[in-house]
């Protein structure tokens, strides 16, 4: 990604400039490229030439690029300068900026940091260090554009100008009174469409969206994405206006949700940084809790082959279409689960819905088991010929292990929500280890009865 | 989700209001309703309903609620109502809604909406349904303020407040030359915070992000999720600006491309539809090629069974932990490829760290594997005593499998990157299906030498 985005600018230039000392020629360039490609450019560089780079940028640019460092450089940048440049890179950046980065940060660089910031932000930032993860809080900026009713739109545009280079969006401004209590929206957009004399309460839209503090991040984006915001509010339990959320940080929190799922749904724990920044431990903790309840659950197959062993013994050919049963359950219970967990998370399933699903996944069942069943027939037929009852049992059990599986991964996903439980857990690893147990009984019950094998 | 996001709108008062024909009330109250909550409300009511209903709505309003309901209610309405009625909601249309919405419809009904949109429109409608499926030109809208560099920031102002209502978002500005060449790029915060009499030229940046019209929308995504914008303008092949692409429309992109990844990492062909509306027919069409492929490839696995048959004829108690060993390896390699997807999706790992992601995989795999096969001592000791060695060939086969399915999850997804293939297709069932077979050599070639068994 970072190749075609950084396409208009040559990395090694850059880095030529660097290594020759070149800085005021460096400095230029940099001056030309935006905070996210600064930062991209500075990620590559030496902890020497990190700082001193840096060092280079004008306050404000300092702060944004700051805000885009991982927290290793930002905490090395944050042990080379000086208590007073610390200080001025705390009041440039945006409070959920400096929040993201305090929460990486080890204990004895957070009590600098915070002994380097005004008493105000500093305030700011314990209150929302305080709010739960995941939460409305936790991702909320705290400058936004505050309007009053009695304002007109000059008077609007004036405070614009005057504060909206702190302001994280200016586009849209909330309307409160002298409680600070959101009683309104008013977007740039209107301001620009009504004359100057106009008060904003004329114009504005008393019908707010809105969250809460302690509402879950999902939320906040699932409503922005359906109702097409640049920003929502975020009010306190007293309807009290303490922040906003911008788009870009609900597009970010999409992908993160999207990432925690697919984690889940195969079977990890959720991790918190970028694969490659993860620790071998780490990934082993996440991966291994899962591992060790499937593979225990998964003796109940095992269980199931012992009890029929008589069956297999005396025809050993029985166990061979073992795996493809296995494999194919697991893979028909997989889709099922996929859909109606991804369904559900995006809105397009209710756990309401479930009869219709359940009807519609039996009925897709039988289409997908009869064409697998009949070409698998016809394989059988060619390569054991003479076979047929053998044959048939195994068509007989793939049609079966089909609909049930079907059946077990869509309403299992359903049940996980009712039970207010993370639809995610039963995905594939988890259905699979449920539809082999099945789909082992089914084949080998029907083996007895059509081979009449004693079980 | 819709309970949530209408929690302020009494859904059963509007209904009662439609049942007993109190239109009037029923007005006031949608006209103070926002238009996804207004199209989540026609969306439910019968076909007669729904018409009188929408043509309730003031012209603006009932383009924006149309834009928003399903394909099936845009056909019932335009079906309803007169060439007049249709070809003023066809102009008050974005052409991207209109064309999200013509791709969706019979050609009789294209052809009567074609016939009552104007010509200009009309032929920019043409222009878009053109643009590849999945391209940023597919996805773009035609609605922009386009200013030019000689204009003032007051004469700016004038041009906004008499365009800006038919644009999607007024915010950032784009500035062309007369041959529609795209120089530069203002926001509407830059001219807020310069003075009037400042021109365009001064204050535009000229370092423009963007994109061509057969650029994949993915690429779109990346790169407004990157550098946080509202909008990204779409230019042709001579740099001429031809559209924009807006921070919902991206969203919307990001939550689709997710939701094809998850399917097809469960070994489905995406589908075009949410769920509830895909036919049985279509559901099983996507299901049935990749179960068909991995049904045939475990018959592999078979095979190895087969080859071993002497082995488990033998010591059958050797079968019983077949599935433990098949759906372990399957869960690991799953793991690991998932992982790996994710992270080459979102730009976290890219094909050139392939050596670092194996040895990491390989490191997380001793670590996962030796706590498996640990634990699993335990418990077949109790459960098996005085089989030792058949303990011990279990243990090993497990410690090997899980390294392996790591080392092959991590790989093949990567390898299909490089092979310009979609990595998605080397997700958990096509590595279950490879894990299997190599899981199934690893412990009867283990068994037949660990237990002296003939093979």
């Amino acid at each position: 990604m970072s190749v075609e985005a950084m396409e208009n600018i040559d990395v090694d230039e850059l880095s030529r400039l660097a290594d020759e000392k070149k800085y005021r020629q460096l400095k230029n360039l940099l001056l030309e490229m935006n905070s996210v490609d600064i930062a991209a450019f500075i990620e590559d560089l030496d902890s020497e030439r990190t700082v001193v780079v840096f060092r280079m940028l004008p306050k404000d640019l300092a702060a944004e690029v700051f805000a885009e460092l991982s927290s290793e450089k930002d905490m090395h940048i944050i042990n080379s300068i000086t208590d007073r440049e610390l200080s001025d890179i705390m009041e440039d950046l945006y409070v959920d900026d400096a929040v993201d980065m305090l929460e990486e940060l080890p204990a004895i660089v957070v009590r600098r940091v915070l002994k380097n910031t005004k008493t105000d932000t500093r305030k700011l930032i314990n209150q929302f260090l305080n709010y739960p993860e995941n939460s409305a809080g936790s991702i909320m900026t705290a400058e936004y554009i505050g309007l009053k009713e009695s304002m007109t739109v000059e008077e609007s545009f004036a405070y614009i100008r005057k504060h909206g280079i702190d302001s994280e969006t200016i586009y849209t401004c909330y309307v409160t009174d002298a409680e600070r209590r959101l009683n309104g929206v008013v977007t740039v957009k209107d301001l620009l469409m009504n004359p100057y004399e106009t008060t904003v309460s004329e114009i504005m839209d008393t019908h707010v969206l809105k969250v809460t503090t302690t509402q879950d991040q999902e939320e906040v984006v699932d409503m922005m994405s359906r109702y097409d915001l640049l920003s929502l509010p975020v009010v306190d339990s007293e309807n009290r206006l303490v922040g906003i959320v911008t788009v870009d940080d609900a597009m970010e929190v999409m992908e993160e949700e999207a990432t925690e799922d697919f984690e889940k749904m195969a079977a990890m724990l959720p991790s918190e940084k970028p694969y490659l920044k993860t620790s071998v431990l780490q990934l082993a903790k996440n991966r291994i809790p899962w591992l060790l309840i499937l593979m225990l659950s998964s003796t109940i197959s095992g269980a199931i082959l012992v009890y029929y062993e008589n069956a297999f013994a005396a025809l050993p050919l029985l166990v061979s279409f073992v795996p493809m049963l296995m494999d194919t359950g697991g893979n028909c219970g997989g889709q099922s689960s996929t859909t109606i967990i991804r369904g559900m998370a995006v809105g397009d399933i209710e756990p309401s819905d479930i009869l219709q699903v359940v009807w519609k996944e039996i009925r897709v069942g039988i289409v997908a088991g009869a064409v697998l069943a009949i070409v698998n027939f016809v394989r059988l037929m060619i390569q054991y010929p003479g076979n047929t009852m053998i044959c048939v049992t195994v068509v007989i059990s793939i049609f079966i292990t089909v609909i049930v599986a079907k059946t077990i991964g869509c309403t299992l996903p359903i049940g996980a929500k009712v039970l207010r439980l993370d639809p995610a857990i039963m995905a594939s690893p988890m259905i699979t280890t449920i539809v082999d147990a099945v789909s082992l009984m089914v084949y080998f019950g029907m083996a007895s009865r059509l081979l009449e094998l004693a079980a």
